[in-house]
């Protein structure tokens, strides 16, 4: 049985106000709950249906069983999937520790929680650990976001900072800076180098002009037919797979 | 005024069966709206608050004005965006009338409406003008679909048809086929031909088996570092993207 106390305690960790207060975020549903209790995150708090835990035997009485009733009143997904787990928020170490011969991508007020999900995901995918928003974006322990990473979340280390700090940073460390603009070098004919620092801007407002001056390689995805623009650009996650796969292609 | 006949003529387009019935579809919001009513797109009807109609004088008397509260009625977004109109499902040619020089887009059962609009938007970009679904798949005319285009939904032709009867007739053309799979080729080290029909699976279940003996191509996108995979696949929006600009990259 669920006390009234504590679905309003896992209620508000939908708010990152209560998460910060708590230290701990929320995962939903067989697939992600099952790769994170696999993954070096420390799970704090199952609560599970019958069936589920039916098909868990390993996890013993660590867990609270729940009807699909009370799932119901915990869950935000729209079809709740037999588990809701709390997961501690990791430490971070500074993103400064990032490997000197690495990529960093760089997402300039991104607000849409699942399209950062997403770029966790291909972060993820394509080895790039450090995920580096600019403060005004969404929290990375957002639950559309934890559930669009599809797991992600343990292993992507997302950072929040301001970027000109960012980009000072890497000017005096040598590392490379390039940002995505609608009017730049086409990014299969440049010659990309790493370590790296990528950024991305958001969709609708592009990378903010006061960064422009600490961006000295700007890059276009084209579109084709060559010179003609027909939809007015790519989502921003689209566009950073396609920039993330052309980093690795040629600095591989 | 909207009348109760109306206000339930406009909410059956949510349902693929009264679009089909009535041969036309709902967008909504300024943006997509606009970008619609310059397409070669007929608009059917038009239903817009007054704060819309201020700022499109050229509309004239073409439009029903309506409440904030009757856009309400009849809208499907959280976020009501002053605008929705209906349009005419626009007539399609064959797939066949493809042009033998070019890439078409192959999705083997896509459910989530979402994703296909994104991939709408990808190909769009990537001047691919022929996207054709196995028939199980989502509608393109869905809502979420439309909306998730951005207006590519004016350009891209998407078809329903059997692959058997598509890879079959690539077969015989001499148009190469490509299949994405978890154990591939790596996409980057091939040397990629058009035309070509490229085929991605659906996320969860991959490229129906059946097809198999009619993909001879296989690719991979490679993970990084090379041999570990981490994520357990790419979103199929996001792998999408790769491959389109890797075939643009390679046969511009």
């Amino acid at each position: 049985m669920l006390s009234k106390n504590k679905i309003k305690f896992l209620n508000s960790l939908q708010n990152k106000k209560y998460r910060k207060q708590h230290q701990c975020f929320i995962a939903e549903g067989i697939k992600i709950v099952e790769e994170l209790l696999h993954s070096s995150l420390i799970c704090k708090e199952i609560y599970a249906t019958a069936e589920w835990k039916e098909n868990h035997p390993e996890i013993g009485k660590n867990y609270t069983e729940i009807s699909e009733k009370e799932l119901k009143a915990i869950s935000q997904l729209q079809t709740p999937n037999q588990v809701l787990a709390v997961f501690k928020i990791p430490a971070l170490s500074s993103w400064k520790s990032a490997s000197k011969n690495e990529l960093i991508l760089a997402l300039d007020k991104i607000n849409d929680p699942g399209n950062l999900g997403t770029i966790m995901r291909i972060a993820d995918w394509f080895g790039i650990e450090h995920v580096i928003c600019s403060p005004e974006s969404v929290d990375a322990f957002n639950p559309k976001t934890v559930q669009a990473t599809m797991g992600a979340i343990a292993r992507i280390k997302v950072h929040y900072t301001a970027f000109t700090v960012l980009l000072e940073w890497a000017n005096e460390k040598n590392i490379q800076v390039y940002g995505t603009y609608l009017k730049g070098k086409d990014i299969f004919k440049e010659n990309l180098q790493k370590p790296a620092v990528i950024v991305m801007g958001s969709e609708s407002h592009g990378i903010s002009e006061e960064l422009e001056k600490l961006i000295p390689n700007r890059l276009t995805i084209p579109s084709y037919p060559p010179g003609i623009i027909t939809s007015e650009s790519l989502n921003i996650s689209t566009a950073t797979a396609i920039v993330c796969a052309e980093f690795r292609r040629q600095t591989w």
